[in-house]
């Protein structure tokens, strides 16, 4: 409209103020100068003709309802070891989504020995060790306790590894950095149920081992099991789904993936880690002087921008809203900036209400691309002030033989062209 | 433990107070007598024997997974007109679900003529009428709009209607009180497209059109659309279900789910309601002298008891956790009250973290019941005030024809043999 003013730009090369995206933002529209936001929709006096699938009564009701046809190209990128059909992982297409809940049946995978099918009704939980009474559950009896639900991420350590290569590998958002979602958990607290086993005071340390062939275990500081931890029942309101540990699995927010153990069947109470091969041989890091870096649990704050992100491609100038998710492992977002300029100045973006402890936030900036050369970047702080490294700073504090918890800046280069792609800036 | 004193009772029949389900409560063991709480675990000194599904690599990953085979018995139940197989609904299993969330396979419907199979590239949203511009736009066009994410509920204005009979319906949670679910919605704020438009100064309506054979129509008052409604085109991160309104649909938080018009196509501005076929012989209710109240549009304060709940046996004398869902179209869920006496004297029951506005909110009590009858009963109250009523002082105050907005307490009674039914108290 003549009468709308240009939003006030806040950051180099294009990046506009958040209000626009702030609750009753849209409604201070006079000044806005939203419609820019648009593609320009076509002006007609009648309404669009009646389309086909008005014409006659559409489907029926179901008893369990599928996503539309059209939307079956929306898939988890699977990649196997060589050599075997259950020993990989599959990437949640960030890219795809939006909000900060991931469809259980796009939720990453990350698996040792594939998915077993486990019969709920044979399915038991031991905890025995340093206890005073050895105890076993199965479902039923586990649901009996006191419950609790919280929305929270989970993401594997090895999430983004890629971009410890030197060149930077073309892929997508959800290639490179989906191996994190974000679910609505419900389980029995284990605090519980350590206590109901009695706790011996030379405890501390258990072994969490699941019921998959590859029988994966690691060893859980007693404190995280006494603060935060469940043994989770339900995942986004139905039961687990067998990828996720169905009946039931371990879930330590915040902290990495592999250790919230799926298809749960043993805790044992220790007074020492385990040591398990799933945590000497993999998820341990090489120091630059030869040591191992054991037991990195909690998850660094990060952020990636999903839209636009890599292999997308821009329809011309013009204004978009530049869209993605952050997350840290130690607690709430407290904010995140957005660079259109390869991080020389930033802007603050919009979270979206709630930003929870350990979840998902999803953030949104506006932004008016000039058709020149632009790198986007993200930047979380949590609420403790850690601050996302760049990929310089990251690399550099750990040393070449580095391998998990990649949680730098994402760097995405816009072409003149318009295509975005992956790069080390 | 013998270390263990009881839980302090709060209400008759054995309600006990709520800290066990609170945010540390689980810590302060020592005095909770937790294990009460459970179905007492066998002891075991060894762990369980080794499951055939650890003897042998389990399934590989997926692009897009699905649950278990051994959960394929939770459905929604489906009730079509007579002679159609697209009118009608189906209802979410609430007796099967945890958390707040609703897996979107599991949402529930209510169609007047059937889900339409809607081609995105073809689908078209006219928003015409009282504006200086009319504007069309599609998926692509909608999607370059600032986006806003929110968990929140969707209810029909007929659920619990059968409720209204004269006796009581023996019916599960879910056949009763299933049409209403939560999820995480995204779309577009429609004030912004308003805006866009340009809506004259004597507008004060908007007619809402669905791309289905019913063409389904609402009125939709101005100040909602210029308040808090979206069009959505996501649920749970993935783009909406096709029962949902695939591709786009209008969405009012906290109002009858009817409004919120499916396969959205139109909005046409106007002075005045259209008084659409969807809103006279429909979603009005005759009063006691005769006239017909329209536009009831926000769903009152609500609760209802998941577990235990309609057509489960109770496994004998214990203690047990009561559960289950508040919500309010008015806001944050304050406080829900459980009572075990049809009403005498209520406990203050928890709520899981976040009560969200306008989403569904997850209760929990603790409650030992002796064996002998018992009602059981929630009653929500929201952050306006306003109190979940009785039956008794509902239908009173409505008169007999009343049909949609049934919203009062609902009463499970507890037999001696453990049978839990749904009663008028």
């Amino acid at each position: 409209m003549t009468n709308r003013t240009e939003p006030e730009q806040v950051a180099g090369n294009g990046l506009l103020h958040r209000r626009l995206f702030l609750q009753g933002g849209a409604a201070a529209v006079g000044a806005a100068g939203l419609e820019l936001l648009t593609a320009r929709p076509a002006a007609a006096a009648e309404p669009p003709d009646v389309p086909q699938w008005m014409k006659a009564p559409g489907a029926g009701m179901s008893g369990h309802g599928e996503r539309s046809r059209h939307e079956s190209h929306v898939q988890r990128t699977v990649g196997s070891q060589p050599g075997t059909t259950g020993s990989g992982g599959s990437r949640t297409p960030l890219e795809h989504l939006e909000g900060i809940i991931t469809p259980s049946a796009l939720h990453f995978e990350r698996h040792h020995a594939g998915v077993p099918d486990i019969d709920p009704d044979r399915h038991r939980l031991m905890i025995h060790g340093l206890v005073e009474r050895p105890l076993i559950f199965d479902v039923e009896s586990l649901s009996r306790y006191p419950l609790v639900s919280r929305i929270q991420f989970l993401e594997c350590s090895g999430n983004s590894g890629a971009n410890n290569a030197p060149e930077p590998p073309q892929q997508s958002a959800g290639q490179l950095h989906g191996l994190v979602s974000c679910s609505n958990w419900t389980g029995v607290p284990l605090s519980i149920l350590l206590d109901d086993a009695g706790v011996r005071p030379e405890a501390r340390w258990l072994a969490a081992e699941g019921a998959d062939a590859a029988a994966m275990t690691r060893s859980v500081p007693l404190e995280k099991a006494m603060d935060d931890a469940m043994i989770a029942l339900y995942q986004n309101g139905e039961r687990l789904r067998p990828e996720n540990g169905y009946p039931m699995r371990l879930f330590l927010p915040g902290w990495e993936g592999n250790a919230s153990v799926k298809w749960l069947r043993r805790l044992k109470v220790l007074a020492e880690p385990i040591m398990a091969k799933d945590e000497t041989s993999k998820y341990t890091d090489l120091l630059p002087d030869g040591a191992a870096m054991m037991f990195t649990f909690p998850m660094g704050v990060k952020s990636v921008i999903t839209s636009p992100s890599g292999n997308a491609t821009m329809r011309g100038p013009g204004l978009y809203q530049v869209s993605g998710i952050a997350w840290s492992g130690s607690g709430r977002i407290r904010r995140v900036e957005v660079s259109a300029d390869g991080g020389r100045s930033w802007a603050e973006a919009a979270l979206d209400e709630p930003a929870l402890p350990k979840a998902v936030a999803r953030f949104r900036a506006a932004w008016r691309w000039d058709g020149g050369p632009a790198v986007l970047q993200s930047r979380a702080v949590d609420e403790t002030g850690a601050v996302q490294p760049t990929r310089q700073a990251l690399l550099e504090s750990r040393g070449p033989q580095f391998r998990y918890h990649y949680h730098a800046i994402q760097s995405w280069r816009v072409s003149p062209e318009g295509e975005v792609r992956n790069v080390y800036a």
